[in-house]
């Protein structure tokens, strides 16, 4: 590989905009800041046969995959990312196009976002791939939609459908990259591949001025229902029916395997969140409004201990804590 | 390894401050900007096998190295670091006790600059142990020292002494972590575990207001001149005589690869910079008065085609672009 031809490559993602003093090509990017509003900050690291595999995804959705789980923290807390810096670390079996193609794929969504790359390095591992991308985002002032605001009474809800990426895993683990494919199941594997963070939500959310807790679903409602319910020490009861699982889920994997996937399957990127009943159909109208998707899917039934239980058929079950809380 | 358990070990790490409104376990992390300042971010990934081997580093070590390449660079805009965020991927071999250790490493530098730690995550990895370290510190705005800002006739200047680290190096890879060394000996291996980021010169050389081109020596003097030389688009002419090796290295070593070291070895994280003539003095004396050793190497004896010259015995040879170059 050549390696200042991947860097000269690289650079050519790098946009121009006034509020980047200095981008790619120094010791360090510069940002103008704003005195009305704080700065958002998170890190994602995706590595080769644990959170993805090259027989599941094209390159480019690998890059796509690993900017997403970054985009969908920053809609969590209600904030717009704004730049964006990749540590990608490569054993010598990866070609210059390869990584480039990784490269596209972040910049086809950080384009439609209007993120900016800034930064970051390129460099050698042993094995395998890493992509380790950080974000930077902006939110006004005190503004940021917490894990920690759900109180008693509030009603739980969800966006868009749950478990279609667990889904799509699934067809991808079976079939490859290339089977043909129903309609049905592109759309699953699309969800898997190129996941749609939910930034458009997470802004009207903040934007509504309520009192919002909020996570989003990296790791299957259960969990991240879980972390809500620890930073609220909340109890949460979802009710199964209202849990949004697709139809295509739902034919192609029956009922059962559909809401399981809902639960545990993870990658989604969908938000689940809190807010108080007499502000809950004013949010939902907002969000129909602007074509999202949001369920109803539960009410904080007190405060406390953290718990989380799921009711179905009129009788209420324990959720146990599952999935892996990142920092 | 308990996963919880090991995350609430990390959590306790990140101290509290007025200007984090959101630190470790929420999505993302949330901190004050302020309106005179801009922000200043880079992010570094060290590999096992690559960047560091577990027979020349303490596992403290890998930690305080991870932060403190990051930290170099801040000082080379001459920023002043705040905040960092930790993405750790590892294999199941690594035990909570030894990341714990690598967290120790790191915080034992943070503390030092008052840097802390606000987010990260750690995840699996199938081989090895990979850290990337995203740094954001601040600085005036429009105050940043780049690598494009030399000019004909400007003073070339290094800090300390080079070429340390890899005598250091050296010594770790034919005698490993415990072998008995002399005064000398743990002096060079002191610099490979834990080099100090010029951070206090860095803001010196900031707050001293003259046109100043900086940048870190993580790649060895001969490759650092030469991102000078490419950002600035001059030619750099070098004297060796001048160039700053250490006592401890040329006893060791001899003197032909105590100047071999000092070009191409890397990682002494010093800083290597250009100055008009008329403010060096002021420079070097300002450095003196903080106990900074800062040497005048050579200087920049064209603008036009990017060049770095070596002058030895009054003859000048080109020295080749050597190393890697970080974006």
């Amino acid at each position: 590989m050549h390696e200042f031809d991947l860097i000269r490559q690289i650079d050519s993602f790098a946009a121009d905009h006034e509020d980047v003093k200095v981008g790619i090509g120094d010791d360090a990017a510069v940002t103008s800041s704003h005195a009305h509003k704080d700065v958002i900050s998170c890190v994602d690291t995706i590595c080769e046969g644990i959170h993805f595999k090259r027989s599941t995804l094209h390159l480019s959705d690998i890059g796509y995959k690993a900017l997403a789980v970054n985009l969908s923290d920053i809609a969590a807390m209600g904030g717009t990312p704004r730049y964006y810096l990749v540590s990608l670390a490569m054993s010598p079996e990866w070609k210059q196009e390869e990584i480039l193609e990784i490269y596209r794929g972040m910049n086809d969504l950080a384009e439609r976002y209007g993120v900016l790359l800034i930064g970051g390095d390129t460099v050698s591992a042993q094995h395998d791939l890493m992509i380790s991308v950080t974000v930077l985002g902006e939110i006004e002032k005190s503004r940021s939609l917490l894990r920690s605001s759900a109180r008693e009474g509030d009603v739980v809800f969800a966006s868009g459908t749950l478990g279609d990426s667990r889904g799509g895993l699934d067809l991808l683990l079976s079939g490859g990259l290339t089977a043909p494919r129903t309609e049905q199941e592109h759309a699953l594997v699309g969800v898997h591949q190129r996941p749609e963070p939910q930034l458009t939500l997470g802004q009207l959310l903040k934007e509504s001025g309520c009192r919002i807790a909020l996570n989003d679903i990296s790791d299957g409602l259960s969990s991240e229902s879980w972390e809500l319910a620890e930073a609220s020490r909340v109890c949460i009861c979802l009710e199964e029916e209202k849990i949004p699982v697709s139809e295509n889920a739902t034919k192609l994997f029956g009922n059962e395997t559909a809401y399981e996937y809902a639960l545990t399957g993870g990658e989604d990127f969908q938000l689940v969140g809190t807010v108080a009943k007499s502000d809950w159909p004013a949010i939902a109208s907002a969000a129909k409004e602007k074509g999202i998707r949001l369920s109803a899917i539960g009410s904080v039934t007190q405060e406390g201990a953290p718990q989380v239980l799921m009711q179905k058929n009129g009788e209420r079950t324990a959720i146990k804590r599952a999935g892996y809380r990142h920092q």
